[in-house]
């Protein structure tokens, strides 16, 4: 998942605005499904984001191509924990966070479905 | 309808991102509707863009504020062509277009709803 | 530091996109210098975000009218942690944050300057 | 120039919000000197949008994967007007816009230098 920072990205300083590197990483995390040709909204099925603890490492800046890499932490029933961290593209870390997300089917708190926990799986190092 | 720019708004030279004014416009038009007691996703009728034309007059910078002025061109069955106008802390105008909204009722044209086309008439100069 | 989610703030789930409410976050700090005739970007001072540790408690819809409360943790010579809260127009709190910025002069870490400071704590219940 | 549109594209309708193709054709602009090896911030110069005219032709939705398509209609001295065009992956136009851009040398008009002029032309057909 290799992405450029644009000028929509950038603020006045010419570097990245701080949320948008959850974006960087929801895109990341919405990829693994495309990828296999699924989507993240599943008929009734989805995530939502409870919990983020993000460190900002490394400005990165317009034009800059950064990557980012995601990793299963913890499965349980009806919640995801994953690290996901960018690089850019000097290899250097820039931002790392660890984001908790909770399955919803038809707006409540479900289990997740045994086919997006494989793509959870398969993908713990994309 | 006044609002400030904002870091998230501003790109690398520390003016506001162009699509940005394009923003303002669509919330001084929801506004119009919010300000009634009312919303502009009103069970099965929305808006959406159809056309637009704007000039950009000047730059908007970091921490301005901005006040949209909104008022209708001319109002058809199923559309309305409305222009707006933003004008800086100084009075000066620094955007300017005119959009044409179409009416959509489950996703198909529609023909506009008397409730919507009294709001759209009495803030005719917002 | 009230503000309405809009159209461009919502996902397809008709709810607020989870890194807005960073930005809503990073709107109530700049207002915090705004309000009182100043800038965050003063001179060559500015502020960066560090570390963010955020809960997602409920979702917040378009047309909401959300309020974000900021109050001060701690400052430190060069670093500030503050907590700040989103509650929506019902008085339900839907997310609280703790963020740490550092101070930043021409690029480099630096002391928080006192005219920076005496914002940061007159208004540390905003 | 392909791009997907991701949950952060989307409105509540589930469809791209109507900015955000302004931003999906600026992106392809910047990779046109990207693409390169350049950057469209080259020290002192750069671009400016002053004039769009877009027709919105149908809605892409999440998950899409959308080309831009751009071409030079005209090159004066200090600005240019392309075409720009977004289709979906059943390459069904959806979005057409003519954009006129205005060279920026420290902030003043000035005249498109030569090696800019050279990336506008050798792209003419991206």
């Amino acid at each position: 998942m290799r992405l450029r920072v644009y000028y929509e990205d950038v603020d006045a300083g010419g570097i990245c605005y701080h949320s948008k590197y959850l974006n960087f990483c929801e895109r990341a995390r919405s990829e693994l499904f495309f990828s296999k040709g699924l989507s993240p909204i599943d008929g009734e099925y989805h995530f939502v984001v409870k919990h983020i603890d993000a460190d900002f490492l490394l400005p990165a800046k317009f034009g800059d191509m950064v990557t980012v890499r995601s990793s299963l932490i913890e499965l349980k029933g009806a919640s995801v924990r994953m690290l996901q961290e960018i690089a850019n593209q000097n290899s250097m870390r820039i931002f790392s966070m660890q984001v908790t997300l909770v399955c919803l089917k038809d707006d409540k708190i479900s289990k997740i479905p045994d086919h997006f926990k494989a793509i959870l799986h398969t993908n713990s190092e994309l």
